[in-house]
């Protein structure tokens, strides 16, 4: 019996990545015309990337990342209302109503009886915390663990400081690279439940997966009858 | 005998408040032709208080709130030039050296070897992880904690999660309304190490300090000699 399931919160228990890709959208139609669409989203990435090691994950570095952007790619030319509508889409997106994915309510309420649910994600602590509150699930959880990064350190440190084992601790998580690869790699068990958009950081091939164990479900709502299951095998 | 000594991590171990108000007065320099400075830098001010509900503390926060100034202030003329001058001072704030205050090393240094110590702050996450390792401070605290807010129950979660009673805890740092004040109404013990700057909204009115039980040291290394006299009284 897992002692200890943890849950990504982005793209596994509300919507998140659609958000920053309509933004993007809207950000490469500000820029229209200056550039083709595809090279101002290329652009867009290359800069969060390259200032991801200073900025971390989340939103208040996304809109810095489009500003910068905005300013190299408009050679200076940006203006102060567009620059304006570029902090207003990062008001929107930090108020923005946390959107619950399918199934998720009901599948935390009904694990939350018998089990000690986390929830563990990554990005800006502010934010997260923010959602967490918004989302109407606080209560079911157990711990909550907001971290800079998601490596297999990471998910060993929090299985010890929450006393269990790695045979005992389960996460479920939509990012291959985040929430499955390293908690394999730290022993414990993990369940990927794909979102309909991956952000680029994230993405993994598809070979990398062949040889490891895990298991896929399509939608939360399986994970009961999963975990049912798998405590009778 | 304190079971954990907790330390405020920015303007307590390392300057921080100094390079904050160095950059606004920066800010200040940059719109001069629009405005006269004390004007500018009260608008900045009321401009993050705004913002702080959504962004959180934190230097990225900081840096969106000066643009978002720089644009109302100077009714949408700030040129993409300027504004990316304003980007490259927070890409300077999050990479500058930390800087130890005088005493730190030596006192954080000689009281691990028989405490255990914490390093408790607020603010931006990825930010406050950086700094932590990039001080050479880290294998010196058995733990960390980085909270997005630090009142009462703050404190309280963090002694239980930490299993030690109120009685067992010091806190250490220069913030009265975050430091000292909360951890006084968790019934925990505080002391104050004021800093050279105060960020206005720490302000706290001497009269609310009255009636309030703690001990104010100058400096950091005053700390071994305060704890050795309240281990033999």
């Amino acid at each position: 019996m897992f002692e200890l399931i943890a849950f990504a919160a982005d793209d596994t228990l509300w919507h998140n990545e659609t958000m920053f890709q309509a933004t993007a959208k809207e950000f490469a139609t500000l820029l229209a015309d200056y550039h083709p669409p595809e090279w101002i989203e290329e652009r867009l990435f290359a800069t969060e990337m390259k200032n991801l090691r200073h900025f971390g994950y989340g939103i208040k570095g996304f809109i810095l990342s489009m500003i910068e952007t905005a300013v190299d790619l408009t050679e200076g030319r940006i203006t102060g209302p567009e620059i304006a509508t570029i902090l207003g889409w990062g008001h929107e997106m930090l108020q923005a109503p946390v959107s619950l994915l399918d199934g998720v309510r009901e599948t935390i309420e009904s694990l939350a009886g018998d089990h000690r649910l986390m929830l563990l994600t990554k990005g800006d602590l502010f934010d997260q915390e923010s959602k967490l509150a918004r989302s109407g699930l606080g209560e079911y959880f157990s711990a909550v663990e907001i971290v800079s990064e998601k490596n297999a350190r990471t998910y060993s440190t929090i299985m010890a400081r929450h006393r269990v084992t790695p045979q005992q601790f389960l996460m479920v998580g939509n990012s291959l690279r985040s929430d499955i690869l390293p908690v394999l790699e730290a022993g414990g068990a993990a369940i990927h439940i794909p979102y309909v958009a991956t952000w680029a950081h994230e993405h993994v091939n598809d070979d990398v997966m062949n040889d490891k164990t895990f298991t896929r479900l399509e939608n939360i709502r399986a994970l009961s009858e999963f975990l049912a299951r798998s405590y009778t095998s």
